[in-house]
């Protein structure tokens, strides 16, 4: 082995070990720390990424890897090795292309934008949001600029968060899901037939709900001796190694919906760190390979899984047990009805599993409206509520439900949205496919269980962490890149059955 | 100010900050993390001391704080900048002192002798454990060689964790102790007068426990808003700022007083840091000054106002209405003398607040005769033995109860023990001079409050941090130095009291 990669490994771990400290930090933060620690854990947070920073991307860190590189340049593809040196070689490239004056300039108008956006959203005031707002797309543009791009200018921040994903390509899918799905939502619409809800929404006290989300996280496969579970307002999913890969939960007094399937959303996203391989402990490789991909596996979970009837025929006799009297009255297809509803409505993250997409979508194009100048920025809400009704058929009355709703565009975060749609149609592609390549899984559904499906995930999925592009990994386990066609089939299969289209 | 100051001071910030990252993913190791998290938890706290340690030993560092120490020679004593360079120069000069080899071999010893302990408690079997304490005495041997000293070989040891004290100032002192404490002890066994501690031997429910460790942490003056409250197996306190200092306990499904009494005692640790001045932030000064005064603060939030009639007589009511059935046909009087029982015992942590300091006595002895060669490590069984016999007048039957049963000496930690008897004395000091001075304190005490006594600690001790040492805290504070006088009066007019002596 190579003399300069053990010194480039070496260095690898130490600024991994710092990432994984404040990954730690972040945690404590979100979970125990009282909100007076805030200031002082800034202050902490703040010196382990100067340190972290300045440690990747010195003069001296680059030369190692390329030197690297070249002792390495008959590696094959596939070898942890390889994938670590092109990791390495496009999070250098990218990391030096921000100039540090740039960056401070992310922070000071994002530290600015989030309060400003936080105020706008509670008094439903977009002029206070639209100055900061229009400070932010200022920044993603020169972002793009920065970073450079052959096609369009959309394409480097999308390629943050999805890479090797090309703007074309997702607007050709995401239209591709437009013309098939308003129609299912309108058929579903003209059906008539509201689903009865009623029975999410009653009291449920807390500490069971905590009993049951352990019980159900243990069912779909996240390894709770390499976990645990806790409690937060904003539930995220985090990991320090893939031994102790945690998820967070909120709870809701009289809705059971949030813990129930933010655990299994959750549990999703921490099963995919969980089954990282153990030889890409400590290096950048070890974690999800995009964000598309990592939603992939926590909405597998959530709804192709935890939204089925043949799970909750497993499992819903122990719900009834913990709660008898709100649901001992109501059998398994009342409730599979019940976390089934499909209502357009304005708020993404309350969205069911069929119109969640159009929120994307919404999002999408608006934000390359934005971009590239085709959108004033005073516009934007006259134009979200158009594209709501075009998509949902349904505008909401203010702009806090509106174009204010989400904390995104008070920070730089262009091309992260597209990522949560794109995770709905890889999740239905990977489902398709790993049951026609194993029969257990079918088999082992049928009784709410998931071992084979997590089986197959780990094998073609969770083990090779970030070593291959999203594009490689559906082309590998799929056999054929990303389209909407299973996500289509899913959908329709799914809800012409349960409003009896 | 000084531009070598300001300087210094950023790099000093930056260390700080590390440290206390630490210091979150030690907490949060021992708290939230599971098992499976320990090698990766290990290699990120590896690497965060690395960089800590060369940051702050590096040449450039030492002459910064010299630069820094001229350009302030005239800054008054008590200034924060002067007590800051005096802190500085001294840990300074320490860390340099132990060469990098022996810190790992410090590593290497201790990594094989913990686990050596372990077995050789578990299986009472002194003979396993002897070569590794063998190799655990020659390293402080040679610590104490490195250290350097003019008058005894565990003078450095001591001041490791005991700024400026004396070996044979602590000796004086604890011969003042037996002498007195002695008989004390042998007039309470010739009275011949059993408490009855049953009422604590019962079942109390864990999540009632939960709820009045909260309450009674809330009442010493411990604020929540600033802390938290985890659960673990060994309790500590931490803190990562003066507004994020935390407390843990654990808790008995059968035996009351580790929760209540664990949990007053880290609230005086936490009440410590909460207290230390905003000034002092992100400075090695703000932390308790020596494990001796900290002790003092924990001891006495434990033992001076928590094993109290009249704390209890105000708090028992509520601890009644928790808990019914097992103390309802208690009354105050019953529940004052059971979590007052003296009785002589092998295991110091389960030891009274009277024959306690006998246990640390003994290692304080035990450890200078190992240290100087006095006493072959083989012969460690016997001598301890005999020192139990003759001050607590009992003796272990085995050596696990004996003198394998402290994690310190597998570990090089000599120089520590004494400071847990030093608290106790301490804190006798400080409270007798508090009640002198205001009268306030008494009053409230007898309501079983502590708002002015925590003022008092705060003004006299806690504001300062780590400016002052012990024996410059202790004459600002009382107005004399350290004697054992205070104590044994306090001890002395408690237990004849409870005793009828």
């Amino acid at each position: 082995m190579s003399e300069n990669y053990q010194t480039l490994l070496q260095k690898v771990y130490e600024i991994h070990d710092i990432g994984k400290a404040m990954a730690v930090l972040g945690w404590d933060k979100e979970t125990n720390m009282p909100k007076a620690g805030t200031e002082a854990r800034i202050q902490q947070l703040t010196t382990l990424r100067r340190l972290n920073h300045a440690m990747f991307t010195s003069d001296e860190m680059g030369e190692l890897i390329e030197k690297a590189a070249a002792d390495l340049q008959d590696a094959p593809y596939d070898s942890n090795e390889a994938g670590l040196i092109r990791l390495l070689q496009r999070n250098y490239k990218e990391a030096r292309l921000l100039p540090a004056e740039f960056v401070r300039r992310v922070s000071e108008v994002s530290g600015k934008a989030h309060p400003a956006w936080v105020e706008a959203r509670e008094n439903n005031d977009f002029a206070h949001f639209q100055p900061h707002l229009a400070e932010v797309v200022k920044l993603v543009q020169e972002m793009a600029e920065l970073y450079g791009y052959e096609d369009e200018k959309y394409d480097p921040l999308l390629d943050q968060f999805e890479h090797g994903m090309k703007t074309a390509e997702v607007r050709a899918i995401f239209n591709a899901v437009k013309e098939e799905l308003i129609p299912l939502r309108r058929a579903i619409d003209e059906r008539g037939a509201t689903l009865e809800d009623s029975i999410v929404h009653q009291p449920f006290p807390i500490d069971k709900q905590k009993k049951f989300a352990r019980y159900i996280a243990d069912a779909v496969g996240y390894d709770f001796s390499r976990g645990h579970l806790g409690t937060v307002v904003h539930p995220f999913a985090t990991s320090f190694s893939r031994n102790d890969a945690r998820i967070t939960t909120r709870w809701y007094p009289d809705f059971l919906n949030p813990s129930l399937f933010g655990t299994l959303h959750e549990s999703g996203h921490a099963i995919y760190e969980q089954g990282t391989h153990p030889d890409l402990a400590r290096t950048p490789l070890a974690r999800g390979t995009s964000s598309g991909i990592h939603e992939s596996q926590s909405r597998m979970i959530e709804n192709i899984v935890g939204r089925s009837l043949s799970f909750w025929q497993a499992h819903y006799p122990k719900l009834q047990s913990l709660f008898p009297e709100q649901l001992g009255n109501h059998d398994v297809v009342a409730f599979y009805k019940a976390i089934n509803k499909v209502q357009p409505s304005f708020i993404r993250v309350e969205a069911d599993e069929l119109t969640y997409n159009f929120h994307i979508i919404l999002r999408f194009e608006l934000e390359q409206a934005m971009l590239n100048g085709d959108l004033a920025i005073a516009d934007l809400p006259t134009a979200w509520n158009d594209k709501m009704q075009e998509l949902l058929g349904v505008v909401p009355k203010t702009d806090s439900e509106g174009c204010l709703q989400d904390v995104h565009w008070s920070r730089p975060m262009f091309g992260y949205f597209p990522t949560y749609a794109l995770g709905n149609l890889y999740a239905a592609q990977f489902y398709e496919t790993a049951v026609s390549q194993n029969p257990t899984i079918a088999e082992e559904m049928a009784q709410g269980k998931t071992t084979a499906l997590v089986a197959w995930l780990g094998e073609n999925i969770h083990q090779y962490g970030r070593k291959f592009t999203p594009a490689e990994l559906v082309q590998k386990a799929t056999g054929s890149p990303l389209t909407h066609e299973s996500f289509m089939r899913y959908v329709t299969q799914k809800f012409s059955q349960i409003y009896e289209l």
